[in-house]
């Protein structure tokens, strides 16, 4: 059995617990969190312990799934545990990779650990299709879409604004504009063509609602560059409605062969996902079971999903993968 | 530059002559055939020499890529091959798998050289998806539908009954039961409810043509177990309208997460092709690239697409990956 652990336990890590419960080869050991222990309830048994007190535990822990944010936790936190844990995260700010790369490599290398950082599906499975697809088809052109789903940043960025309760904002691929990528024409797309956003919001009581939706639609970065819609709902309505956390998206390289490039491609890698916390879960989960074998065959540093051999993340030995899957 | 050759000039192996011309890291340095070299015309200036001569060559080329039929030619090319060179094949009997990757792998052991099997789309990007699925969505269902495309196997059993001068045959996915997937409804479906098959047959002048439906339609394997229609054309219709070789298909992944696999998630991963030889010999070359960088390495052994990472088959450094894909 690979023994788990899981650091922080918001949306993601009882994800994790869900996940590991569902995997026959692995047992959530211990569970770490900056809270007071005792005020942490995990759903299943699992003990709970106070974050400071995971190096204690080195020897009963194989593989440490960080379930923090990429702004604040994992560059601090990742880095931290590799010192004494095998140890997968989903750290997520692209621009930052490098960085949270080389710092993690270099406390695995030192302590002889395997960290394997930015797994989910974007970064994740995403980039994963987004290089195969360039590989294979040298000449041609990517396109990532997301949604329709729920964007926490752009939802957080709403609720910052005076006047506004709650709010929950969907990010939503434009149909022509995929439409127009699935028939192969190569369409060059504006940031405007690819995505429209939909928001939900909560108003306090008297509030100006013209005030907000304009402040909404030419918020920079967020939504200026985007057709926006702002619809007004009470809390009753956000509650029943709006109280999934969906996302998805799809990945297309489409390219041309032969020698006068002739014939045309396209490759799509689509997800429909009703959590996005629990998805990004599952990932990490096969991923912790890369962490264990990597570590056990004697490797260590960090590592990305171009890194691995898939064979790694699945339960099944080589042989059967080879006579059944492939 | 990688120095590639090819062994066997049909489809494919044009297919991997237009790819590798696109590829900046790699030249084709070699066309090997069992015709006399005299008679083959390349459309670029690589020279032709006879297959029993490549042995004579080993310290001039890479990587060996095999574009033989899986029948008769790779089960004794590929590991003859692999004697002297790094080999790629697109072995797709998938039943035979196990037996010929313990025979490449054998001679690759004894010789030092990197054997990778069954690459292609099905087997090979289609099995890395069912299995990524797997590993992912333990609580789930795979599903695997082709076409619309050409399936030479059964164009050619058309061919073989009397009085049919020359076939073309289409598989199609039933589209009730492509929505019924991506809808999660996870459906137990016969092989009759995935696929249509849809026939273009050319007759010979006097030829009974309800005999040779009713042969087609009850052909046992081939035809009986689906809904089979059947057009007889002119020879010149065939010609204008069903000259290409389309093919693609979906692999899915429909599972649950959640403490009561509350939540539902579709893996969907998708190919539209034009060529099915010429996007199946761009997979070769792309896992070229990976047979000559782990051979550099040290590697050796027969691999698939289940035990490479997958930074081997794109041009870029993993730094590069890192910064621009993650």
């Amino acid at each position: 059995m690979i023994r788990i652990a899981i650091a922080g336990y918001g949306n993601l890590g009882r994800g994790v617990e869900s996940a590991v419960s569902k995997c026959e080869d692995m047992e959530l050991v211990a569970l770490f969190t900056r809270r007071a222990p005792e005020t942490v309830k995990p759903v299943t048994e699992v003990p709970v312990y106070s974050m400071d007190k995971a190096c204690e535990m080195a020897d009963k822990i194989d593989v440490m799934i960080l379930c923090g944010g990429s702004a604040k936790d994992l560059p601090e936190q990742t880095p931290a545990m590799a010192k004494y844990f095998n140890v997968v995260d989903s750290f997520d700010t692209h621009a930052k990779i490098p960085e949270h790369f080389a710092s993690v490599d270099a406390v695995c290398k030192e302590n002889g650990t395997v960290g394997i950082i930015s797994i989910g599906w974007d970064p994740g499975l995403f980039s994963l299709n987004r290089m195969l697809g360039q590989a294979i088809l040298p000449c041609g052109n990517d396109y990532t879409f997301w949604g329709k789903g729920v964007s926490q940043g752009h939802s957080d960025a709403i609720r910052r604004i005076a006047g506004v309760k709650d709010a929950r904002q969907y990010t939503i691929p434009v149909p022509e504009a995929l439409e127009s990528v699935r028939n192969g024409e190569n369409p060059e797309l504006t940031t405007r063509q690819k995505h429209t956003r939909e928001c939900f919001v909560v108003a306090e009581e008297g509030a100006d609602l013209k005030a907000i939706e304009e402040q909404i639609v030419t918020m920079p970065n967020y939504f200026a560059d985007y057709d926006t819609t702002v619809h007004f709902i009470s809390e009753e309505e956000l509650m029943r409605d709006h109280k999934g956390i969906p996302h998805g998206g799809m990945v297309f390289r489409t390219g041309t062969t032969g020698f006068n490039n002739e014939n045309k491609h396209v490759i799509e890698f689509k997800l429909t996902l009703d959590s996005n916390p629990e998805f990004t879960s599952s990932v990490l989960v096969a991923y912790a079971r890369a962490a264990y074998r990597l570590a056990k065959e004697g490797n260590s540093g960090c590592k990305t999903i171009f890194d691995i051999a898939p064979a790694y993340i699945h339960p099944a030995s080589p042989e059967e993968l080879r006579k059944n899957l492939l």
